[in-house]
């Protein structure tokens, strides 16, 4: 069943931080090959967008913002057919998510499986709007995904508000334990409890921990952590010896197998290390903001053995690990309180500054609703 | 053929940095199972051997020095055969060289692979004489080897100045090359062209890496590493700038996939954090002594996707490769030069001081010469 369809999309255009958003209406484009229009349904509103809305961060202007977008597919172009991450086609009204970025894959970094730097990046809520491609930011009723974008099916049964996030919050988690090495059996602290922390709490028991440590300056996330699968909770008010000495008393000593640090805080980072056992992966995601240095000790890293990962971003599996999980572990944790509220498109400027005043989790701009 | 043996054997003994070691006769312990007696062949004098001495570094003592032996078996006890890494029995006679530490297997350290800091280590050449083992480290004439020792026969054909520092050296290398990962067709860059910097040349050769930089301050050291595997060679002149062009201009930008760094002082390690790749591994080993810290960016860590790793020691299966890697490639590369002197057991205390005062590589004590 083929709905009737206009040949124009509306999109709210950001130019500029202090400047409301304005709508505009777009032709939509000649579809190239392995390019596709997809209806969004629901789009969620990232730190990151909050960023550069609040001129905290730069990105290419004209733009429409918004990358952790849900839709179905509207056209798919003649042609070869278009395959989703497991190799199956693709058909008009799919249910879809797709990767924050499309890649070339022929480049050094596409080749070496972090496509999420690729020289050729098609980054949808970051780019400039040009006359073949205006549609690649989530506040608009239509996208148009490019050639290299990973496909995913979502299953019918996964709210959007539950999977509003997932190529985004939940497929950035899903990196960070894919870098971080197997977790089953394990001692994992998270650093950070907003929405990529708790997102992290759920995986680290989806993923066989043992013992989950949230860590937070506030203690109502910490208590919506534990709702979220965290089996011990520390309030961190700069008193990092306290932490450190209750992670002891919780580990016999051994410290955490596994620390991911969502929060970004360079003192969040600088405690990370004094919680790490002797052979620990420690995973930095939070750190995409600028903050002060943070000091190492090369000897305590070479004889405790540490093991130090950055993760930004991520590649075509954690997507489909994160949608994998979110299907699997939804019904039993509170995902969608996560979401406190959902604005209409044109709504967008509202949305932003309710999700900033509230300091929501997540907001969700429903463009079709 | 069992030759003739006494039932006592010599061993140098230190007591504190300052006085020379002082030669001691001990009677042969009775061997528990699982335990064997080695005659030693060869043995060479670490860098830390060399700290020890010159009061940089803390041991128990007294103790017997050395940790890099190679000898061949003369007693094995009654019971249960030993085996060695590959699960073959080891016989009388057997040329060997074996782990560096004993230990236990069955402590969390053991169990998740980093033997090396096993609660129960018993480590050759840093163990105080006791009653029942006072044969444990390389200047003596004995080696008496305990439970938990990883022991691998070593093949005849590689020379003892070759074979000699393969299981401190070696191993040490092999295990920075398993936790940097695949290094095949990749820019690695060793920093620090000692004992470690040289083999891992050959060793990132071995491994199929396509360019091979080595940084030293010392030229001589650079001209050497061209012979032992080196593509390039950059001398570091606290001119950091200048190094991270020239290894821009070699990768066409790119920087390198694997660095190992040797060296551990700490300008050299702040260097290697502007030589990597995004995604790279940084390897350190040399930060075995106290150096200022060095400070990493988060944000850099995170957008770049670096992962820093520390490594002491190695455990079993870096032994193992470590042998196969010196059967395979001694024959290609000058290693035998690196051993510049040999002294007999009693002269130790003149092998030290010749040692320190050439700057050696490495320098040998032939026990039973």
């Amino acid at each position: 069943m083929k709905v009737e369809m206009s040949n124009k999309a509306h999109g709210m255009v950001f130019s500029k931080s202090g400047v409301p958003m304005k709508a505009q209406e777009f032709p939509f484009s000649r579809l190239k090959e392995s390019e596709l229009l997809v209806k969004i349904k629901y789009a969620t509103i990232c730190g990151s967008d909050l960023h550069t809305y609040r001129g905290l961060r730069k990105t290419p202007v004209p733009t429409i913002l918004g990358h952790e977008i849900i839709g179905s597919i509207e056209t798919l172009p003649h042609g070869n057919p278009i395959k989703d991450y497991y190799g199956d086609d693709l058909k008009v009204g799919d249910s879809i998510t797709w990767s924050i970025a499309a890649s070339c894959g022929d480049c050094h970094y596409c080749k070496i499986n972090i496509p999420q730097k690729c020289r050729n990046l098609f980054k949808y809520g970051h780019e400039q709007i040009t006359e073949h491609h205006p549609l690649s930011g989530g506040y608009a009723e239509y996208c148009h995904l490019a050639k290299g974008t990973t496909i995913i099916k979502i299953p019918d049964h996964i709210p959007y508000k539950v999977i509003g996030p997932a190529n985004c919050a939940t497929a950035t988690t899903a990196a960070a334990f894919r870098i971080g090495g197997d977790c089953s059996g394990k001692v994992v602290i998270i650093q950070g409890a907003g929405m990529l922390g708790l997102t992290a709490c759920v995986m680290a028991k989806y993923l066989g921990a043992s013992e989950i440590i949230a860590i937070d300056i506030d203690e109502k996330r910490l208590s919506l952590a534990h709702k979220f699968g965290a089996t011990k909770t520390l309030l961190f008010a700069n008193d990092s010896d306290k932490i450190v000495n209750d992670v002891q008393k919780i580990t016999n000593g051994y410290k955490a197998d596994l620390i991911i640090e969502m929060s970004g805080i360079s003192k969040s980072v600088e405690l990370g290390f004094n919680l790490l056992s002797i052979g620990g992966h420690y995973v930095l995601v939070g750190s995409v903001f600028t903050q002060p240095t943070v000091e190492i000790s090369p000897e305590t890293t070479v004889r405790s053995l540490f093991n130090i990962h950055g993760i930004h971003n991520y590649a075509p599996q954690d997507l489909a690990m994160a949608i994998r999980f979110l299907a699997d572990s939804h019904m039993k944790y509170p995902f969608e309180s996560l979401i406190s509220s959902e604005f209409s498109l044109k709504e967008v400027n509202e949305a932003f500054d309710y999700s900033i005043a509230t300091k929501s989790f997540r907001v969700a701009v429903r463009p079709n609703y």
